[in-house]
């Protein structure tokens, strides 16, 4: 990564937005009427805005993070390529990004990941290298790489240029919201909440212009460890859950933790059961018609189901609402699997 | 309907896109780098353009043609309702468009119809009317309600005013396409082909533009009806499959046959495999991150899989070829039984 970053400020989104503009879709909002009255009631009307992350290039909002990170790094540092450890979407990022500046991309990958990710990560070109599934075992591999190759290090989310990279999808939902309804904008936003990268990066982004912030985990076998640090007033470091969105199943980086625990910067953080996240699905896929992944769907589930976040709108005067759908990358198998009969 | 109709040019489609515009949305042109990969070949590098009908109102293309038909109508012509027989999505788009305009719609749909469609027909406002599921059951109890309220019976697909609403796609697609390429244009679309509303309509739409247009259709049972007549030179008028691409087991409407089977404005029909429609939505699900129905997805795997289509886009030189995927009513029970592994 650069060896100095950029301060985490409104204006530094926008200089990481500037950078990375030429290589990331300027992804749709959608919006529904059909769900704008599923999700409203006399006393809480809603106006619903869908930022489309699962359209961004490689399915996923990581691709922001994976540029960001290249462009602030100089050629002649990027010369022997990078390295990351991920089994999922920022694996996929960083390779695409590092393809598309003509470096090599290695990732350490659990050798228990799922054939389909590996392929993927691999169809980017990436040389994937296999490790053990813990923290140990992979960074034991990692720091391989890096002695033999001498790639540099691109972590998947407490970094500020990683941060810095996932803010810039805020921008670009609250110029496409003012742009949608020709006066004012959203009155809040919520993110997916995992290692919390894009969440402290839109609260960033967004720091100031008065639109609230919110995260939205889950809870299935402590997955909400975001929200129960904030309860304990300290980060907590090390979460096992099997939660079906498993892009988050992550514990909160240092950095993301010391802007999300920040309450002017993100209001709060809510959280959803596994049955909630596959109800919010069904109806992103069957009425937004829109192929997301699961953890894509928790903000909506929050949305929809949990009373406290719900009340906290009605409080707050909250109408339009952004919500981030992180990314689609995820299988028809896992379709059948959440939604079969069987 | 309207007792004197447009004549079925390219500048009565004009007229139709803008009667129906305030009512319908511009739906969003799709590309994908890697799925042009999957489809091309060197000797035939494809540039595909997804037309997104399935966000259309009511989540497919019928709305366009429903809505057309209505515009169609004076006030007073209308002012006793419409009335159709359809289980499928233009039951729903005549119910949307009817309630959008204040009028009673009156919808037949077999009793054995599924719950799903059943309740989505209602829930536009609808009064459904069940039938038993043969053409002459439908028709008894289409005209006993027409008796009962006067209400005007909108057609699904054969008819001059629902193919010029349903051409009217075929505008949107060619000026974006335009937009998208700074320079020229397509040089080909291909449409779903089930009762023939669609393709009549793009056929009529692109009519002396040079842009071709083809057709596609499900094998399965005989559901290729419109390619056999080609091939007899004859309306093949009854049909009986079961094939997943529900949408498109009807058999071929007369006027729809009219200009389907001139040469000059449809260059040839092409059809696919049960198996293959699965490959293509599993790509377009998976890779393009939309919902879409089995029915949309048989242009697609026309593209991919058929090689009488594909050499003749070698000879024709087609390389820019937009493909309508014409819905996205489906669901994902749909989909778990489609690819789960029982």
């Amino acid at each position: 990564m650069s060896s100095s970053s950029l301060p985490l400020t409104r204006q530094s989104v926008q200089s990481a937005h500037k950078a990375i503009k030429p290589y990331i879709h300027l992804t749709p909002v959608l919006t529904s009427t059909s769900i704008n009255d599923i999700a409203s009631t006399p006393e809480l009307p809603l106006n619903l805005f869908f930022k489309c992350e699962n359209f961004q290039k490689v399915g996923a909002f990581k691709a922001r993070g994976a540029f960001h990170a290249l462009s602030r790094s100089s050629r002649e540092e990027l010369s022997k390529g990078v390295v990351t450890h991920s089994s999922g979407n920022h694996a996929q990022a960083l390779a695409y990004a590092a393809r598309t500046h003509g470096i090599p991309a290695h990732i350490i990958m659990p050798s228990i990941s799922t054939p389909s990710k590996i392929a993927a990560t691999k169809s980017y070109g990436a040389n994937v290298v296999f490790s053990g599934s813990t923290a140990e075992e992979r960074w034991k591999v990692a720091s391989e790489v890096i002695e033999q190759t001498g790639a540099r290090f691109i972590p998947p989310y407490d970094h500020p240029d990683i941060i810095l990279g996932q803010g810039t999808l805020a921008l670009e939902l609250e110029e496409q919201v003012k742009e949608l309804m020709g006066e004012g904008t959203l009155d809040a936003v919520v993110t997916p909440l995992g290692g919390g990268g894009m969440l402290a990066g839109v609260a960033t982004a967004l720091y100031g212009t008065g639109i609230r912030v919110f995260g939205a985990e889950p809870s299935f076998q402590g997955g909400d460890d975001g929200k129960r640090g904030l309860e304990q007033g300290q980060r907590i470091t090390s979460v096992s859950t099997l939660t079906i969105a498993d892009g988050l199943r992550t514990p909160l980086g240092e950095i993301n933790w010391s802007i999300i625990s920040d309450k002017s910067k993100v209001t709060g953080v809510f959280s959803v059961g596994e049955e909630e996240i596959k109800k919010a699905m069904k109806i992103l896929l069957e009425r937004l018609k829109v192929f997301v992944e699961p953890s894509a769907c928790v903000p909506f589930a929050v949305v929809l189901f949990d009373e406290g976040f719900r009340n906290e709108c009605k409080r707050l005067g909250i109408k339009r609402l952004g919500i981030v759908l992180s990314g689609g990358n995820t299988t028809v198998e896992t379709i059948a699997k959440l939604f079969g009969e069987s």
